[in-house]
């Protein structure tokens, strides 16, 4: 039995609370944090408490809260001997280093409450400072999930920052798509199982690979035809940038 | 039953041809295409040719050519009285104005060959020159998918644009993820999950409410960081239109 106290009460917390509360394998011992509303949740209220000096001992706490909260919160911890993570894809394991047992529990997946998910599919990329505290880690997480990395600090930085890529800048793109539909009366449903085989092709195909388009293909009639068609200035741009972009990666100049 | 002939033999042919043959409703009468090799993939030889004036007769002619070869190849089908369609997002249904009888079956999807997909979900966009012609679209669309839409050429074109964001920019910046995960040695597979999961969620969300990260919340700090990490002009020149774009779309400016 792993015992484990989390730190927070955000999207990131509450997946991490419901996936260790279906692990008979793991206790959680506290939820922390600092909105007394935000707490009932998560559960009875002789597990929660806003107040950190009265944490009980775990084995592990999690510290699932902003990047610039990381650091400040982390030093009131007082429990020694534990081994403290945080959960953030951005901020390096040395945040936490008023800890001698320290590391990371960077679960990679795009959270909101009310979005029941999965799991046992998100990835969960570990670091820690010692070779027995990543053991440890790594049995809380296979207990929750069936993927676990190890993953450096600059690796993982990398890896959020092409997450902004696969995953916000993504999520705008389809907004620009839903917004051209909205201007000329088409349902944005339409699109879904476009978007939907998109984003599946890629499980057997690169991106590389699978590209096809007017910019792969230099068909620069539809490309014109397309920035023609296209008002809003702020499309316009992204349109020429990316298909700009696509054809020097293929060898082609605009 | 409807009687259905397919001009062409590449990925939206393949495609219409396997759904066809599932379906007891429609005979597929003949496959016409320039290359013999490529028409071996569609069954029996007395039902493919590579003559155009051996044509026989069909209630819908399909043409699923590329767009600059519509207008001229729907001109050598010589047999009067039949329907004749095409299959693209781009192209003005007037480009078979030879023909009296004409129309659109515009399967909305990312077709490769290689790739089997349920036809029952792809959204089929259709418009036809009169009343009765439209019907007869509905009923074979009807037959082989359950998303079946009345689209007029405007909408179309507006569908097509759309499409170009979400299916060919959207695989892009896939592409710049997994060329970020190279450099840093890090497995692009582990993006997947969150690949999938920001498609699905606009399902259920629009993107608008959708949009996550560091230029949603206006967090400058990790947006300095990230083109600080960015080694590769064009990906630095995407971050920072795309990141400027949504700052705009949420009333920030950057």
């Amino acid at each position: 039995m792993i015992k484990v106290s989390i730190l927070g009460t955000g999207n990131v917390a509450t997946h991490l609370f419901r996936a260790f509360s279906n692990s008979a394998e793991i206790e959680i011992v506290q939820v922390i944090g600092r909105n007394k509303e935000a707490l009932q949740a998560f559960g009875k209220e002789e597990k929660t408490t806003t107040d950190f000096s009265r944490l009980k001992f775990s084995d592990i706490y999690i510290v699932a809260l902003s990047d610039s909260s990381i650091n400040f919160v982390s030093q009131e911890i007082t429990i020694n001997n534990s081994l403290i993570v945080h959960t953030s894809g951005n901020t390096p394991m040395s945040a936490l280093s008023t800890h001698q047992r320290r590391g990371v529990f960077y679960p990679l997946q795009t959270f909101s409450k009310s979005n029941e998910l999965d799991f046992k599919n998100v990835p969960v990329c570990l670091e820690a400072n010692d070779e027995a505290d990543l053991a440890l880690l790594k049995k809380l997480a296979h207990l929750v999930s069936e993927n676990v990395y190890e993953i450096s600090t600059e690796q993982r930085k990398s890896l959020h920052l092409a997450a902004v890529f696969t995953n916000n800048f993504t999520n705008y793109i389809y907004h620009v798509g839903s917004e051209i539909c909205k201007e000329n009366n088409v349902p944005f449903e339409i699109l879904s199982p476009l978007i939907q085989e998109t984003a599946e092709k890629i499980k057997s195909l690169s991106p590389f690979d699978a590209q096809t388009g007017p910019a792969r293909r230099g068909d620069h009639n539809t490309i014109s035809n397309h920035l023609e068609q296209l008002n809003n200035p702020e499309y316009k741009a992204v349109y020429e940038l990316l298909s700009k972009s696509i054809e020097k990666t293929y060898g082609k100049e605009l």
